[in-house]
């Protein structure tokens, strides 16, 4: 993982929803990407925040008190915590980054649930 | 700090080069957004790693054994510990993740050393 990463290459190894991929390491932290459409699950990460950045298309981050509406070039962070929903009415590409190992379903588990690979 | 940032819009907030500025936090890390253009200093970071996402223009990582060249959309994580100094022939952007208070020279300090400020 030593080398530069092109985020659009990555992108173009899987078509998988909801499921990021490891991309790159920060210190203790994943560099992932993630492919979304649909809507995902309610979920909270009680011991980190989690940082979005739109790579391309529409993604509405819900809370529950309002929605987020993030396009290309606009990053938001769910502070620990906070619920969250994310929703893609498009397909749409984020990068994410994460502390190691953190599950994309936070607190809600369930069939969405998915352990992070590295491409 | 619990609103959405766009990129360009805080890009178009300052002009000087090599003195990022924070446009989030995420954990106990920064996020900022810088410009360059020309030559930076050889610096080293012991204690972290340094992420560096080119967001606009074309920018050079020159590390001691080899230049990492990258686009718009690519990034690179120089590891703790690795000499580094980045170079922009034109104007360049770049979203940069590092630990809160961490100085933008390294270990080399000098006149280009700039507390990040908050914008």
């Amino acid at each position: 993982m030593n080398e530069k990463v092109n985020l659009a290459d990555k992108l173009a190894l899987f078509d998988e929803y909801w499921k990021p991929k490891i991309v790159g390491r920060y210190n203790d932290n994943d560099v992932r990407v993630g492919k979304l459409k649909g809507e995902f699950v309610w979920h909270r990460h009680d011991d980190t925040d989690d940082f979005f950045l739109v790579l391309d298309g529409h993604v509405t981050i819900q809370l529950r008190d309002r929605d987020v509406e993030l396009d290309p070039g606009e990053f938001f962070v769910v502070p620990r915590g906070v619920e969250h929903c994310p929703r893609a009415d498009e397909e749409a590409a984020i990068l994410l980054i994460e502390p190691r190992g953190t599950l994309n379903t936070g607190d809600a588990g369930g069939p969405m649930t998915a352990t992070a690979e590295e491409i």
